[in-house]
């Protein structure tokens, strides 16, 4: 199996990615003579994030994209052969050499195959599902808050753990429900929607002695003369200052020569930063000067942003501004032109942005979106179930630790109206729960069964790869962020709510429940 | 400039690993023909993370790197025209196309060059100091809190924000302080020591019925007879169980088993972990069996590990057995193996772990470096200090965006014996402090000056890139590492605390702080 030659295949994970323990368990495997035993692996998490009472699953694209390519390249092998004893079995890196996952089959994420392999797949899919998983989460509950009107952007590339942590969180923010991100790899790589405009050193950057090559600019649409921008913008000024009752000598020239610069390169598409001198007294209407210009030329100014202060506050001081401006100089597209607003925004700050009557249309998240500094960490885990058609289970003093043993299916129970139920993991020999027919499952952690009549039954789990062969293409990013809203719109509000929720039952089956108690027991575990 | 054509180069950030609002900007400064006009950049972060009084710098030779290498290819410059206006100048694309950054001066990290490529240089140079610091720091405590003699290893791939995610955090926490990372990959590119043994998975995958292929092993050092392992390790197993009061029964097979596969692959780096079952029944018997037969052909253990329970104590209890073990069968190396620990080990649990006569000996953190919890994200900024020669300062209403305007250099003042008394900021224009000399200097948020004599006096800023080459040869990761904790040991022990530290003064000369005073009052700016 060859890498993809797609100009994504360069993030993907390397073989390498991963830690000594699964090389050097390779080996021991290999001198057991179990590398080909076949196993299988399940890799889940125990608990969902944030406090609340789901997850979206996510990663799967970057998993499939790294077990087709799993091959370790002669310098791998090289590499790995100066960190294990000198007198290790050559025939050991041969076998390296010529290991790849063809033998290997994955719903997400059961990985079954060679028992060799599939150990040393740990670390790099854990890797790849962990903190896609968690972020998408973390956006989904970002969505959650902000409601579906609200436009939400990712801008936290500085802040993620180096390149590829960015380009992780803008790609996976995207797939929990946010409309787009800043980072441009992103878009080149994955397709995501960008946006972004200037920052404030853009804004610092000019004084206003600075003199345009060419201030003219031609209208809109119809071919009438080119005008210069900068005039216009001056006699625009005296009028906007005049309205709202500041001095023509408060607003500072060189923002106000920075915005007529981002006209100039943008006049379909103006934006202006509002907050590097004084809101109120210099962006505010230099912003207006320079909008206006560009409205007589048949321009319309796209929005402001504001990074720094009351930003809910603000926002509805700048909107009333615009209602009367826009009214008393008969621009009336000016009056709804977007209000977007960064600086650190957190769930709570953005439930406040969110409330009813708020003006602000589009919020930019950095730290709080990558980072998930309420848990910056999933914990997903990957344990053996499953060797040489022998179920095993962790059997610890700590019940927490304990996993469940078996090669497994997964079902979804439905409602009469298409509600769901609960989950159910059975073993995969059993025959699948059927629509209209009783079945006795046991609700995790409890001591008693309970019976449940479903309504519909869906089989969670999909194979994706077999043999080492895609089974199906892959969705694209677009269609697995429209499936994960999807499935977040059948959960009931409880589930969703994002403190103290009611927490989704996942049950076992009788066998599963009766297996988990016989190893337990250390019947032949 | 090309590209290095070393295996690291693939780990460095991309042109368009940006901010689209970099690319905006660029366009704007173009068309406002100040895209080759001198700027200046500083980077720079306001506080110290975690509550600290320090921080350390990280992240230069991935910054050089990227520098070095940075270039637009054609696809680059085709997906940015695809997300700019269709109507935007083609001779802007050229500029992009022809852009490096052999124009390009920079002390770490103070960045100079024409206007519109520093800009560009934004968010890569963000994302690639802020995290690299940021865990830096966070191992540099670490480190503080575990004392000199602990061995720390770092395991958080998994819990890192994807694959080069994972591959900063290890190569930054051994910067930092730690002693190695299980992360491979870190040692393949970047020269990490590396560790790592066998997972839970590795023994519940042995039931006990396996026939190793050969369970022969040759003694090591004398070339005597080859010795059937298994038996040897089950004829050792009931004189341990006798010794210890235990069944021989008790002890799982299937992890003796384990135990004996990994010994045979590694005969001179046995390790055991010995709570997959339970450790005083199970784990801790069969390890000793399989230590002592090998004992007996002359190889030496190196060591067990735990990864679940109260760590300390079992620590002391597995010490008190090996001591009495070793003495009853005469193998005193036995007494001194090292006791490994792991499982979500924060900065109060290794408080704990390195106090005063604890047994334990290396410790392996994860999430808890990796994820840097308490603070994940250090809210580095790099903000326009100066342009065509002119200071620049952000003037915004909220008094902690502001900057400090102007180019500048940096001095540390030293006390008599070299100890640290503060760092002074100017104006890069000024003469450098002279020892001996009395300085007035405005300590960072005072409203009075203070006069400082110094006994030594030490420049801060070093030049690495000048007009985009590399003025001298980037240090090592392991004498940047041994630097940092050099920097650190010269740090007083206020300075160091972890909690409620005394603030290290930074100050600013005269004529920085009337330049402040003008710009902040409107003059000029």
């Amino acid at each position: 199996m060859a890498a993809e030659q797609d100009p994504e295949a360069r993030a993907a994970a390397r073989p390498l990615l991963t830690d000594l323990y699964q090389a050097t368990m390779a080996l021991g495997y290999w001198r057991a003579g179990r590398a080909r035993e076949q196993a299988e692996f399940e890799l889940f998490f125990r608990g969902c994030p944030f406090g609340g009472a789901f997850a979206l699953a996510a990663g799967l694209r970057d998993c499939v994209r790294f077990l087709r390519a799993f091959r370790l390249r002669d310098a791998d092998v090289q590499f790995l052969a100066s960190v294990l004893p000198p007198d290790t079995d050559p025939a050991f890196f041969e076998h390296l050499r010529a290991l790849d996952c063809s033998d290997v089959t994955v719903p997400l994420l059961q990985v079954s195959g060679p028992l060799l392999v599939v150990q040393l797949l740990e670390t790099p899919l854990l890797c790849l599902v962990s903190y896609a998983s968690l972020i998408a989460t973390n956006a989904a509950r970002l969505r959650l808050i902000a409601g579906p009107e609200k436009r939400l952007l990712e801008m936290g590339l500085r802040r993620a753990q180096g390149p590829d942590g960015g380009l992780t969180a803008s790609t996976y923010s995207y797939l929990g429900g946010f409309d787009g991100s800043s980072n441009v790899l992103a878009g080149q790589l994955r397709g995501v929607p960008l946006a972004g405009t200037l920052a404030h050193s853009f804004v610092t950057s000019f004084s206003g002695t600075e003199v345009p090559p060419d201030p003219m600019l031609a209208p809109a649409a119809s071919p009438g003369p080119r005008v210069d921008l900068t005039t216009r913008v001056e006699a625009w000024l005296d009028r906007v200052c005049a309205h709202l009752g500041l001095g023509v000598q408060e607003p500072h020239r060189g923002e106000r020569a920075a915005f007529v610069a981002y006209a100039l390169a943008f006049p379909q598409a103006f934006q202006g930063l509002l907050d590097t001198y004084s809101v109120q007294r210099s962006g505010l209407p230099n912003f207006l000067a320079v909008a206006l210009a560009l409205g007589e030329l048949g321009y319309r100014a796209v929005g402001i942003r504001l990074d720094s202060g009351d930003l809910l506050q603000q926002a509805q001081e700048i909107r009333g501004v615009f209602r009367t401006v826009s009214a008393r100089f008969q621009m009336p597209w000016l009056e709804s032109i977007s209000i977007a607003v960064s600086n650190n925004i957190d769930e709570k700050e953005l439930a406040r942005l969110a409330q009813e009557g708020s003006e602000v249309n589009v919020i930019g998240i950095g730290t709080n979106v990558v980072t998930c500094p309420r848990q910056p960490s999933l914990g997903c885990v990957y344990k053996l179930v499953s060797v040489g058609g022998q179920p095993r289970m962790k059997l610890t003093e700590d019940p927490e630790k304990q996993t469940l043993p078996g090669s497994k299916a997964a079902f979804r129970l439905l409602g009469p109206e298409g509600s769901l139920l609960l989950d159910v993991l059975q073993l995969a020999e059993e025959p699948p729960p059927q629509a209209g027919q009783e079945l006795r499952v046991w609700p995790h952690g409890a001591r008693e069964a309970c019976t449940v009549r479903p309504a519909g039954v869906e089989p969670l789990l999909r194979l994706w790869v077999q043999q080492g062969q895609l089974c199906e293409p892959l969705p694209s990013l677009a269609e697995s962020r429209a499936f994960a809203q999807l499935s977040l719109s059948r959960l009931s509000p409880e589930h969703k709510r994002l403190e103290r929720p009611a927490l989704y039952q996942v049950a076992l089956s009788d066998k599963l429940r009766a297996l988990v108690d016989r190893l337990g027991a250390g019947g032949s575990s």
